[in-house]
């Protein structure tokens, strides 16, 4: 029984580090929440609504295993608590929260939201362009001695974003002469546009390290102001 | 029915979509028409080729199943309207036309055509050499055991350019010590002849990603003359 | 019999190169050994103390093959005897320690530790996030119809390591509409991911390859300072 | 029948093309020849010992296809002639001579040629080790469930090349949990690993493009010089 791995909590070694962590960010939380002088503004914080949505359904899913019974038949089906397990997993980031990493990775994106967007909008137009594409040369123009897998528009696009993040699961690939043309192609040309938002990611990315190490090192010396954050 | 995906216009929410968008194009290409001094001119321009190319697709599919009707045989075999229904999806690149990403992605290629042929020029050198000694290794040097994947020389340039590339489908791989050699070098060379002329294309991108900016900026203060363009 | 490759020594050829390299290191261990001038802390040195563990497994191995024979089972089922033999190939990072470009990738690691730390962190923390949700995404939400290979958080974990990395074997990959989309997104960041901190890996290995190449230019003016390392 | 793609010369377009290649680079040489006024050292020049091997090949394959035949057994069966025909594919490297891109790969090559070596370095002993590693953990530990396709070292290898370089083709992968803890070290690592050196032979690349693109210019002006190369 492999399912195992995402049961309750308070059982096995993983499950008593969790239940400790929890304890942690709460008591955390608390004394943030009464230490700070406007209570209003704390609430509306997104880090703090982030460090609630992290804490939360931990105590949701227990209450739920308390009322229905670790072993009910209840549990194993129901959908909502197998969704507020997984949301369990957000301790994750708030743990990681303290790491100058995560810290750096977090500004990055903030300040390269527009690189972010042309990332997206370079993948969406390649999409659309190469999945309708190599939906025509491998299905839509022989319909007798067609590629099944490449069928419908939304499969051909899984078949592009694989291709042209060079992934390759080998589930769909072209079979004809012109399907694996366009296949490289798209290969080639997924390679040149995944790259060239990347550079601005990296130079951004490397201002920002520099930025919050230098402000780590002067943040060290007035710790008194992270107790109020 | 998955095909209906790529279904007649109009029906569903992609379709009132593409009508709104369409329409929208039709209309500021009129104008855009009517407007410009030199009515010559202005039909020879290639982005206003492009432009006549995104929308008529559209009007000749809604023609072709007015007359013909919807659920005849005659739409679903025709390979013309499939054709058609594919070149659709160019309103996208209409559509992108306008966004400072795309603009700089048009740029740099336009100004780093020789490295575009260099990179090309590197992946048909590279397939003509792996493809011949590949096809020879696994398929030529004994013909009773060999691996029917590299039976021909075009199969096996399929293989050279997805291993080259990194994505490795898996359809078909050496199977001989030789050719697993071989495909080791293979790989590792593709990994290093694509990176080469990307460099130079990455530094390209960054200088007109900036000058794009610039010129934005300065474009925004006079904007009667996009609509001239 | 295709376990022949890794069987005992001194019968192929590269069993005698293994001889020939190991009788060079035990005799350059016990000359460095007697001219060194304190004993005790040349034995407590980690380069050291990885020469004895690089020499000593294939003694051990050469004894145990000495006292139980050959063509043994009980040699065949050992599974010490197995790990000993694999341990031998470290001989091999012994013969690259003279070698600059290892010696460069040695202090670099040693470095980087930072930036090391934050490309785990950053691994871990996707993967936890990744795995959890798509495996709630293709196992979870539907008991009934749900993919097989989801069916656990670290089977999911191994999906992810794969696709971040863009590796893809095909063993394993998502069937479901949302559960691709959530594929299409972890492939990206893991892109995103990866590559941030191995910029900075980059940049603090030319800057170790220039000095160690200056002071190598040095080094070989002093050569007797070697023999007493 | 696919195996027409390498028949013999002069039946098809692609043959033809060959034809003129050939006679075109026949008369180059031969007028070369006569030109050159040190015809000793002309045929010691490796270019031109690289021109006659793109040449030979082609002449002695169409005099046995005259021999003994075009449709014969002995022609089909030959290995000879299929390692020659092969040989035949160096008429491109020769043609791509001229070409700047080229000129600078291979100046590129001739300069990085210490860290082509640490590359192959890094590459063979992470193959080394992990080999040694994969092979114990999935096929040493425990042979009764062992998987099978790690049951060579050698085979081990090609696991380790296909996994460093990201292809993974997916005829090879790790089952058990520590087999897969290695496999994703494996990967990270190898992707590491690559790309260090690949940073050292990008720049100078850059380097030796922008030599030969002056060079070329002052080249242009002395084209006599080239005919008597």
């Amino acid at each position: 029984d492999r399912s195992r791995y995402s049961a309750g909590p308070g059982r096995e070694p993983s499950g008593i580090i969790e239940a400790i962590c929890i304890g942690w960010f709460t008591a955390e939380c608390v004394v943030r929440f009464i230490v700070s002088k406007n209570k209003c503004e704390f609430v509306k914080r997104p880090l703090n609504i982030i460090d609630l949505l992290a804490i939360t359904p931990y105590y949701i899913s227990v209450l739920m295993t308390v009322f229905t019974g670790e072993n009910s038949q209840l549990q194993r089906a129901g959908v909502t608590l197998r969704v507020l397990r997984m949301m369990r997993i957000f301790w994750v980031i708030k743990l990681a929260r303290h790491f100058i990493g995560l810290q750096t990775l977090g500004l990055t994106l903030k300040r390269c939201y527009r690189e972010m967007v042309m990332l997206l909008v370079f993948i969406c137009v390649a999409m659309a362009i190469f999945s309708a594409l190599s939906q025509l040369l491998e299905h839509g123009l022989d319909l007798e001695t067609s590629n099944k897998d490449f069928a419908s528009i939304p499969a051909a696009c899984w078949w592009v974003i694989i291709s042209m993040t060079t992934v390759g699961y080998g589930d769909m690939y072209p079979i004809t002469v012109p399907g694996r043309i366009l296949g490289g192609v798209c290969v080639v040309s997924g390679i040149v546009l995944l790259a060239l938002p990347i550079t601005f990611i990296y130079h951004s990315f490397v201002q920002c390290y520099h930025e919050l190490k230098f402000r780590s090192a002067r943040y060290s010396r007035s710790l008194s102001a992270e107790f109020l954050n």
